[in-house]
């Protein structure tokens, strides 16, 4: 299929893979890639510039297909500077930028071929990132798993509001995860989808521990919260006991020097790599609510452009009486 | 245009107003109901059933198309026995429950011909819905105006989910209003769509005031919080000095007592009906972001069906390639 979308990024289908940290390496990163979307490496939880390129290496020999590095350099993230010196060494074709202003990263980038996406929560974060010199945002809605924007906008506003607002094209996350929110964000003006949570309940995405993948399954749309609101830093994540912890101390008014550790990487580590429920948690989206099996990432892509395509039929359909 | 909502309504677009309190009366419903839509009185805020009566035939007079009554039954409201007693006798052809457990109600209507719309915010109301004999359900996503779920669901997560959980047709709400919204809601599955805040910012909806119907051109999606949260009946309106209070107040632990008079219907009217922002607040969607224009409901439908349509083909031409 044909988008602004597929056209920029030299890609089959408009399906971009979000950034994921500590679990999008190159076993993910490919087979998105492979079957058509844009997977991508998160860089910033590599940390070493060395250990970056190999995993863009071990990409490069997975797949012949256009890939990315996310940089997440949210507030508490360390540097990159050594990081971006690989992805331009390696010509990695596109990056993500989310979490921040990427201006730094874009000066950087300043004569380099590399296509660059940025994720916004809203309408002023896409202006800017249109005027540094994005190629595409990312508009994520209030229904998006891990950090969001702070005005609980939700998708189905929030991406016309972006889609009027710039004129580089908009890939719509936050709530995605099958063929028919992949048709909804293309009929809302986008022109294509930054899908995150589906993506970890996949055969391909080996770092995520089966207790993760197992809660995926499980969840309902009702049971994801938001963490770090009362410090101006909301993320969603799996409804737990451990969350629900974090939460009621945030309404004591703990600070995040207080919460440091429990909101960490290193916990979030502990529940999707070693399962341990009560010593991490997990970030999800409310499309939790719509997943219900864990296939293989080409599996999931196929059944998702022939359900879009099938709904687009239907849909057209209906106005044609 | 034909899905299984024009069919069961017997309406010629899948377009129902919302029950809009204080502002649903014979000249909104009738209009929106002549532009091929359907339109709705609202019967709890009329209060007597005579007034009622008065509405409906009134609304009689100015279409021939269906139209509905709403009955807003939510916690605080009044009793709606005399009001239903009026539907029957004057054969209205559908009703609306939203707020509260339709099954009263229901039985009362017990082989009588009127359709049964009822606005639910999540799977297990619109199972109990369906169950206790609805036509149809309007499911509403966190992005909607006035009283909503606990759970804040996003619209482009909840509509799946109740499609995929009934087999009744869906209306979807919440954070639609324009063509391309529409155009969404029906990609994810609905039938239709129930559209409340944009109907506000019309021509016909004589009773808001000048500065609600300019407030809502002027908002953002960003200009919109909810009140009533802290007692789980959470209600979003625009944002406002007023609403700020309300909020803070609610933050320091006021009961639903200590501020039943700022969140009554009085001070809903005193804004809505006088324009009196320090006296009272109005209830909005996020939609409201999307809004800037106050047109006729028939120039509101007719762009809305001519940008869905179009937007339609396009979806459709990007999977041909």
């Amino acid at each position: 299929m044909k988008t602004r979308v597929t056209k920029l990024l030299n890609i089959q289908y408009p399906i971009v893979q979000g950034g994921l940290a500590h679990l999008a390496y190159a076993e993910l990163a490919s087979a998105v890639s492979n079957a058509g979307g844009l997977g991508q490496i998160t860089a910033m939880t590599l940390g070493e510039g060395e250990k970056l390129r190999k995993e863009i290496r071990k990409t490069k020999e997975l797949t012949q297909n256009p890939y990315g590095v996310n940089f997440a350099i949210g507030q508490h993230a360390t540097s990159y500077e050594e990081l971006l010196e690989v992805v331009i060494e390696e010509e990695v074709p596109v990056i993500s930028v989310t979490g921040a202003n990427p201006k730094p990263i874009f000066e950087r980038l300043q004569g380099e071929k590399v296509k660059k996406l940025v994720l916004v929560a809203n309408v002023r974060q896409a202006q800017k990132a249109e005027s540094l010199g994005a190629d595409a945002v990312m508009a994520v809605g209030n229904e998006g798993g891990g950090h969001l924007g702070r005005d609980e906008v939700g998708t189905v506003v929030l991406i016309p509001r972006v889609v009027q607002s710039v004129s580089i094209p908009v890939l719509a996350s936050g709530g995605i995860g099958t063929g028919r929110g992949l048709l909804a964000a293309l009929a809302l003006g986008a022109d294509g989808i930054e899908m995150g949570t589906r993506f970890i309940a996949t055969k391909e995405c080996v770092h995520a521990h089966q207790t993760y993948k197992k809660a995926l399954l499980a969840s309902s749309e009702q049971d994801t919260v938001i963490i770090k609101k009362t410090w101006g830093a909301p993320g969603r994540v799996l409804k737990s006991v451990y969350t629900n912890h974090i939460i009621q101390r945030e309404r004591e008014g703990a600070t995040y020097e207080d919460l440091k550790e429990s909101v960490s990487g290193e916990a979030n580590k502990k529940y999707i790599y070693e399962g341990e429920e009560d010593k991490g948690f997990g970030w999800a989206g409310q499309v939790v609510g719509l997943i219900d099996s864990v296939p293989s990432v080409q599996e999931l892509i196929v059944n998702m452009i022939e359900e879009a395509r099938h709904g687009a039929e239907d849909v057209y359909k209906m106005f044609e009486n």
